[in-house]
Order: C-alpha cells, then sequence, then structure tokens
C-alpha cells in the first residue's frame, strides 16, 4: 500500500468512526477518559522508554538544549497529561446543547443544536504532551482524531497514541477514534492537508513555516494559531506598582510564549514617572531593552531599537520599548504592528479604557491585566489545541467549544413553502 | 498601474474602510440602509439602462432564456432589492452583542463581544440584485465589501454599486465600505482570493467550477454554498397527504435552487399504500421519475435509475425514487449521497424522527415540512449571502451573524499569571 492509500485508509477510518463517536452518551466518552487518564499512569515505563530513545536521537542530531526540554516526557509530565485527561472529564460536554430555538410564522420550530465537526486532522510540533490534550479535547468534543506530529518525537507519540487507544477501546471507543501518522514522511503531511472528503478541519500548531506550508497548500478549511507580537500600552493615569507588576509578567514570566508581551509603549506623559523605573525592574529580571530615541532619552543604556524591532516576535528576553503621545497612537502602533492575538492597556482613565477595548482587534484585549492569560486553562475552558489568530470560527483559545459545530432541527406539522 | 497594484489598493481601502465601518452606530447604518433603498428607486433609469446593455450583448453571446431571465433587472425587482434593504434596516445589529461573560477564580472578568469580520471578499455569478443584498448584509454588520461579480452582468454591477456608494457616503459611511472590481479579467478573482493580508473572509457563490476554482487556489478563509443533493424520507407511517404536500413542494415549486429535493426515499411498506400517488402527482407536476427496480415494479412507467442518479443535481424537473427497507437504511443512502445541505423526514413515529435528526449530517435536518425552507429569508435571517454546506464558522443560511467574528475584552485589576 502506498503512502496516499495509506492516508486515504486513516481518513475513512476516521470518517467511519465519527458516526460513531457523535452518538456516544457524556457518560460513555467520560469514562473512557477517565480509562486513559489512569492508563497512561500505568504503562508510563513505556512511554518513558520511548521517549527516552527520541531523546538519544535528537541529542545525536544536535538539537537545542530547549528544543530537548520541550521533547522530554518524565513522571511528572505524565501526571500533568492524566491530570488534563480527568480535567476533561469534569467539564460539561458541548455536544447536544440547544443553542437558541425560535418559532416562526409559519410555525415551524426551527433548533440550532450543537454536533461535533466530525474528523479533525492535527499537525503539530515536538511537544509530546500534547498528544494526549488533543485526544482528550477531541474525545470530549465527539470528533475522530488524525495526528501528525514532529519527527523528533515519532515514537512518544507512537507510544501514547498506542496506550491511549487501547484504554479508548476498552471503554467502549471506536477502534480509529484516533490515529497517529506514523511515518515521518513530510508528504504524509501535504496529504492531510488536501483530504477534504474525509477531513473537516486541518488544526496546525507550530513555527512560521509549519504554519505558512498549511496555509499554502492545505485546501481543507484551517484553524491556526499564528505569530504573537502582544502590546503593552501603559497611559499616562496607570498605578506605577501595578505597571511594573503586570509589564514584568507580560515580558519575563514565560518569554518564549506566544502571549508574552514583545513591544511596550509607554504615553508620553507617563513615560518620565515610570519609564525608568520599569527598565531597571526588566533590566533586573534579565530583559535586554531596545528602545526608540525618546525612551533612551529617558534611560540611556537601552539599545537603539531599529523599525524591524517593531515587528519582532522575540520569544526571548528581549523588549522593544517606544513613548507614544496618546492612546490614539498607541492603538495606531498596534494596528500596524500587531497580530491581534493579545493586546492590553494599564490605565485608570475610563474613556481611554473603552477606547482601547473597542478599537484594538485582537482576539484578547486586556485593560489591566497581563497578556499572558491568554490560554484556554486560564479561560476555563480546560485546556486548548492552540490560541487562533484567524477570525473565522473561533478567535482566541481553541478549547471544547470551538472544535464543535451546530446543525438545524427544523420541526414542522407538513408546512410547504408558498 | 497593473492589476496586482490596483487589486492590492482596493485591498488597502476596504481595510481602512472597515476599521471605520466597525465603529459605526446602528443609527448610522440604518439611516443609509434606508438612504440605499430609496435610491435605487430614485434611479433605477440608470440601472435599467446599463442592465439593458448587458442584456443585449447576452443575447449576443446565445445565453440561455434561464441565464437572461436570472441577469434581467426590471421595476419589480429593483423594488425587492429597495424592500430587501429595508428590512436590514429593521433587523437587530447583531455588532456589539455580548454573547457571553464569566467570572475567573482570580477576578478576571471575560466577556465576549461580537464584532465585524472585517473585510469580506464576494465572488459571484450573473444574478446583479445580489449586488444589492450582499452591500446591505456587509454593511448592517459593519463589513467592508469587495465584490467580483459575472462578466455578463458587469455594466449592473457596477451601476448599483455606484448608486448604492453615493448614497452610502451621503449619509456618512466611508467612501470605499463596498468596492467593486471594475474588470471581467479572471486574474483579478484570483488575485482577490490570496489578499490574506487585506481580507479576512471569502464568500464565493456560484456553480460547482466557480466553488471549486476557489477551494482550490484561495489562501483567504472561504464559506462556499456547496451542492446540494436533498433527499426527502417518507417512512412507513408517513400520512399521504401531507407526504404529497411535501414531496411536490420540495420538488417541484423551484426546482432549480440547492434546497429542492433531488431523491426521494420510500420505507417498503410504506411504497405499495404511498409510490403510485406520489408518482402519480409527481408527473401531473411535469417531474420526470427514475426508479429503482422496486420502485419500477409499483410504477412500471418509471424510467431505471442508474448509479449516477443518486448522485446527481439535476436542478430540474427530474427526481430520483428508491424504495429502502428502514430509516437505518436512509440515512445511510444520505449518507453516502447527500452534500449535508437540507434533508427531511415525513413521518408519525417519534423513535424514528429523532434518530433522523440525530444520526443524519446536515446543515438542516427537517421533520414533516420541506427542504426548501433552507433559506435566510425563511430562517427569519432577513436574506443571505448563501448557504453554507460546510462546517467551519457558519452552518446554514449566511445570514448577519454569519458576517460576524467575536473578540474577547479582559477586565483586570492588576492581576498577573502565576
Amino acid at each position: 500500500m502506498n503512502l496516499t492509500e495509506q492516508m486515504n485508509r486513516l481518513g475513512r477510518q476516521a470518517r467511519d468512526a465519527s458516526a460513531v463517536l457523535a452518538g456516544l452518551t457524556t457518560a460513555t466518552k467520560n469514562a473512557a477518559l477517565a480509562t486513559m487518564a489512569a492508563i497512561l499512569i500505568e504503562r508510563q515505563a513505556e512511554l518513558l522508554s520511548a521517549n527516552a530513545a527520541d531523546l538519544t536521537d535528537a541529542r545525536e542530531a544536535g538539537l537545542s538544549s530547549a528544543m530537548l526540554d520541550r521533547l522530554t516526557l518524565n513522571p511528572a509530565r505524565i501526571a500533568t497529561m492524566a491530570a488534563g485527561l480527568r480535567e476533561l472529564a469534569a467539564l460539561p460536554d458541548p455536544i447536544g446543547e440547544i443553542v437558541k430555538g425560535w418559532r416562526r410564522p409559519n410555525g415551524l420550530l426551527i433548533e440550532q443544536v450543537r454536533v461535533p465537526l466530525g474528523v479533525i486532522g492535527f499537525i503539530y510540533e515536538s511537544r509530546p504532551n500534547v498528544t494526549a490534550d488533543a485526544a482528550g479535547l477531541c474525545l470530549k468534543s465527539g470528533n475522530a482524531l488524525i495526528l501528525r506530529g514532529g519527527k523528533e518525537a515519532l515514537r512518544s507519540n507512537l507510544a501514547i497514541a498506542e496506550v491511549l487507544t487501547r484504554a479508548g477501546e476498552s471503554a467502549g471507543l471506536p477502534a480509529h477514534a484516533m490515529q497517529m501518522v506514523d511515518t515521518a514522511d513530510r508528504e504524509a503531511a501535504r496529504l492531510l492537508m488536501r483530504m477534504n472528503a474525509c477531513v473537516d478541519v486541518l488544526i496546525p500548531r507550530g513555527g512560521p513555516s509549519l504554519i505558512g506550508a498549511v496555509v499554502e497548500h492545505a485546501t481543507i478549511p484551517i484553524l491556526f494559531h499564528g505569530a504573537g507580537i502582544c502590546h503593552t500600552f501603559i497611559d499616562e493615569s496607570a498605578d506605577a506598582e501595578m505597571a511594573e507588576r503586570i509589564v514584568l509578567n507580560a515580558k519575563a514570566q514565560r518569554p518564549s510564549v506566544c502571549n508574552a508581551m514583545e513591544t511596550l509603549l509607554v504615553h508620553t506623559a507617563a513615560a518620565p514617572r515610570l519609564l525608568p523605573q520599569l527598565a531597571n525592574a526588566l533590566t533586573v529580571h534579565g530583559v535586554a531593552l531596545r528602545g526608540c530615541e525618546r525612551s533612551r532619552a529617558l534611560v540611556p543604556t537601552m539599545l537603539a531599537a531599529t523599525e524591524a524591532d517593531w515587528d519582532a516576535e522575540y520569544l526571548d528576553l528581549i523588549l522593544a520599548v517606544r513613548v507614544v503621545d496618546s492612546v490614539d497612537d498607541a492603538i495606531a502602533h498596534i494596528h500596524r504592528h500587531g497580530t491581534k492575538l493579545a493586546e492590553s492597556i494599564v490605565t485608570n482613565d475610563l474613556a481611554r479604557s473603552r477606547q482601547f477595548l473597542q478599537q484594538v482587534d485582537a482576539a484578547a484585549v486586556y485593560v489591566n491585566a497581563s497578556t499572558r492569560f491568554t490560554d484556554g486553562g486560564e479561560f476555563g475552558f480546560g485546556g486548548e489545541l492552540g490560541i487562533s489568530t484567524g477570525k473565522l470560527h473561533a478567535r482566541g483559545p481553541l478549547g471544547l467549544e470551538a472544535l464543535t459545530t451546530t446543525k438545524y432541527w427544523i420541526h414542522g406539522e407538513g408546512q410547504v413553502r408558498e
């Protein structure tokens, strides 16, 4: 069987499994999640041994220590994966919800009911713990799943998928509820992107080159997690202590993630009062600053920012700093350089907070809080399959509801159209 | 300026207009809709003269009479376009709705608020009245619009767009709220499909070759209206009079549209009682029948159906007829041959009606009503930009809400992430 045939078989099997998954009771799905959580712990030796083999190869291939860390499984991380599945079991089932219902003048009763999407294709890079998160979210939302992970994590992912599939089957799930593409061949990913007959949505999760390839080649609808160039704007009226706390958290608490701040904007009337103190606190936390001329006039130790800095997603302890003349200028800067993920204003001015909320076009717009909260768990969604920076279907953290669609039930008594 | 530059300019202008449109009050938008409705009537002579020129060319090009009819504007059709705009003015504004809101344990208040998508690209075939519908729906939902119509209707469309744009400007809309691509060059459509930086969603509306080209070439997210192979299943317990009324309506009231029935499925236990009567009524209404062997045993005048008939979207007075053994077999047939648009069961059996609603995977699933109701107007949406047969973002009639997205507002008092 060649690769095309193999992929088509995965697709057909997923399509068939999806019809069964759509009809499962909440009790069956929750019991399966509990069984899957238990078996991850019970059979962790198998997972750790597969992961050790991946790690050996990755070290030989010279992967960076950050990449090796992302690839590593250990008992604590496996326990977190299991806990994630148990949390999903405790969440309400989105499927079957009557979203809306109304009666038409002709007596037809129309109900909009929430149903699974069907088959989800998930293409992701090296963190193997994501495999369990994706399996749990897709099961709870009644979807079949085809996974295509990074080649560095192939053995870890296959081991996790095999363990979870066996647990699922013992709990009454169809055999092909989740399937892992078992080859590192890139052609498999390209085929997956064009399986419109079998796959309802593709969710790529990874770096810009992965996302770019999927946007270019996919004919299936996609939900994707683009870059995160997030701003924090310190308004004239900002409280100094609050501004420092939020800025440090947004930049330094975990600089490598998409919802970390990349550019700090400071109102010109607040800059003399706040910027030296903020710069000092950031420097103490190891952050390298790159400022505009007005910033450097107040904090001469900063390096000079170039135009490229306003469009940089550093994902590191580096911060661009710019003094702006007004909330309008802050919004204009964000409009030009932001990526519509998360933006925050620190202010005590009601009118400016309203203006910022209304005019900033981003999935999450904050007043007096850190952009780092842009996360399915922090939103109360019980995990996420990424954060959508697109506007269609789901915007922001992709939780359970983002993995559903609706259909209309129309109840008549013989009505026909005039 | 070459075509690429022209299209990019349209895109930038639309993007700038969208920021203004997103902030308009409901009162401004409704007043603009009323002005636009009035001016269509007032300046109908211009529209009719442009349309007459299109019709002359179309006759010379040998377009079918059905196509010529679709292309034709007359005072009654212009009055209907104007009435559509006034109806939109009377509908609630979807923008600004707080869809959900909740407080997190850390005190953060999260609100999900409905906002415009931004810029909508609309590619459609020859009916010029759709130009006004699209302009109205996009304005009411706060979106900028780039239109690309069929080449046969180019002068009609440009005249409508010009009149509506001038009316809009006089009522306070930005000049580039709606823009018509003013060339019939196919390259313009191909460029529009890949303007990811400026266009948020593309809505193609037309035949299978248009849809296929957009699915293949677009890198922008699309909402599309695929084929409509709709079924009506007459269950064992169906009322004879109701079955006849629904079947005639679904097939013969307007056979050329996507929500008309293409295949009739009849339960084997009901077929001897109902099929001869249904076949007679359909024949009287000019419908040509193509039946399976069991159908032909009961109605020998039917032509024999081939496998291809189960996958045919006739859009004509032709109907495929099949006798099935059970509701399971009816659902299996629909699963295999349907296009997920609209499906109906005629039954008096509660359990079977529930099974049909739950197991049939389609945008609209009916019990005891005609599939012809699958329409934005009939659903109470005040018009539509098509009917989505995809599952992402919006499924079924694309009304105002389908032209919106949401963003999250997060209100804090200095919260940072642990």
